[in-house]
């Protein structure tokens, strides 16, 4: 069984939509990231770090899911981080109300030998110090790293990022951060532009419309599995790289072909995120449910032209 | 060859767009509808009003392209439909500048006895009462009436588009507007509540992120062919519907699966649309270009999932 290497925060987010308050509830990109992994046949390990309010019961539940949390950090004196926001009534904009750093601030990735030959490593949303902490402590080189970032790291560590990107097989960005990145207006620019910069892919997430795969070997265009009802959009990026990461961990090998499969089942675990507040949804899903979305989403977009 | 029978405007436009300004150039939903048809194997004509000033060059233009012009009413000493528009950096956005409605002001359209059993009709953007004169005027129900409107038709005339709703077989429309006419807010069942107003298929257009089609049958989702540089996207939306028009008069039967890949083609039309100012693309477009991209847009949507 193949080995996947997650890195990514562990959390408390408090989320305001038009639909409702969630209160404090467990969250994280690399929570969604596992959560999502989770379902898929690998062994797959989180790299993160928490503070002593941290509660046990949700690293039992992380545990219960088969998810190794022996790379998760505890700082019993510290708090963990904590992010508050409130999202538009157009899902894709959200204000930021409160971000407590607190663990996070000082955290030192260390990568546990168990998992320092990770076939898959997915570096979750977080400073590119980071990431390249846990790219520095691996002893193979893996099939594939999956790079996941945002804009807050290109306004703040343009250079650092970069540094990354330069190292990593798979980046996985949204249309706005695409543009942002490449200085290009439209999004195959943009692809090609970001393809320079060093990874063989380059996934575009487009949120309710979609995601697009660049490579050498073409594109590839996915539509987003629509869903009658937004709940909370938080998690899905991280869910959808997730999902990408655990089919792309079952794959012999990573090629174009496993990469548009792959972001499809990232499309379907980021439709059940959304449905609910927080990692819900993504808690209580069943292998059954994600074969009916994805037998449905085959239906939905299958033409004989 | 089945006949197809199309209403909408022929008319000069004035394009400004970030990339350029057009000058008047041909412009119109009747002209880009029958541009797109005349790609088909298939009889089209259109029914328009155009004034004294309209080149004799742009009516044979559409001749040599095999559209019926019999039905396109010259008003000698009338003056030919004008519009003037500016686009947003954003191309969803556009400030209409100029409308002179001239000669359309009294539009009052005549099909032709050679066309009143047309098997496909396809009503162009214009006031639902000229839409529906042209429907009193059909002596045998058409396999298909394909309808497209727009916001400003809500607004200003809702009770006689609904009328006309009612009257045809497949909408076709953009997202804000499927919003807008049904009050609903996800996409999903703004389409559900449409289907209820009376036709039997809801084709939802969303620009670069592709369309969507809803019926008893279920639903397709089709992404946009993307495309390096949009130079102006006039006349995307009527062209998309007149390569649906077009690929439905070829086929034997107007059903669901024939739908969908109706909009694929009406897709790969409007990609070639926007390429350039006003028609001048449409004008030249070679079949061959034509069977390229929908072969590239079978490699780009192939999955295995």
């Amino acid at each position: 069984m193949k080995k996947t290497l997650i890195v990514g925060t562990v959390a408390y987010d408090e989320i305001e939509t038009c639909k409702g308050s969630s209160g404090k509830i467990l969250g994280g990109a690399g929570t969604y990231i596992a959560l999502a992994c989770s379902h898929f046949k690998i062994k797959a390990s989180v790299v993160s770090v928490v503070g002593g309010d941290f509660e046990s019961t949700h690293l039992e539940l992380l545990k219960k899911k088969d998810i190794d949390i022996n790379s998760i950090e505890v700082i019993s004196n510290g708090k963990t981080f904590y992010w508050k926001g409130k999202y538009h009534k157009d899902w894709n904009k959200r204000d930021t109300l409160v971000t407590d750093l607190n663990v996070l601030a000082d955290f030192n990735p260390k990568v546990s030998e168990d998992f320092a030959a990770s076939e898959i490593v997915v570096l979750g949303n977080l400073h590119p110090a980071v990431q390249g902490a846990v790219l520095d402590q691996l002893v193979k080189t893996p099939d594939a790293i999956i790079l996941d970032t945002m804009n807050f790291w290109m306004d703040s560590a343009l250079e650092e990022l970069l540094k990354i990107v330069k190292r990593v097989d798979v980046i996985v960005i949204n249309d706005e951060e695409a543009v942002q990145l490449s200085g290009k207006e439209s999004l195959f620019l943009a692809a090609e532009e970001i393809l320079k910069l060093g990874p063989k892919y380059v996934v575009i997430k487009k949120g309710e419309h979609g995601s697009m795969l660049f490579g050498d070997e073409g594109f590839f265009v996915s539509p987003a599995f629509p869903i009658k009802e937004v709940i909370d959009p938080t998690g899905a990026g991280d869910t959808f790289a997730g999902g990408l990461a655990g089919y792309l961990s079952e794959q012999n090998e990573v090629n174009f072909e496993n990469l548009k499969n792959g972001i499809i089942y990232g499309t379907i675990m980021a439709s059940f995120c959304v449905e609910s507040f927080g990692t819900s949804s993504m808690e209580n899903l069943q292998k059954k449910e994600v074969f009916q979305r994805i037998n449905a989403f085959k239906t939905f977009t299958s033409h004989s032209v």
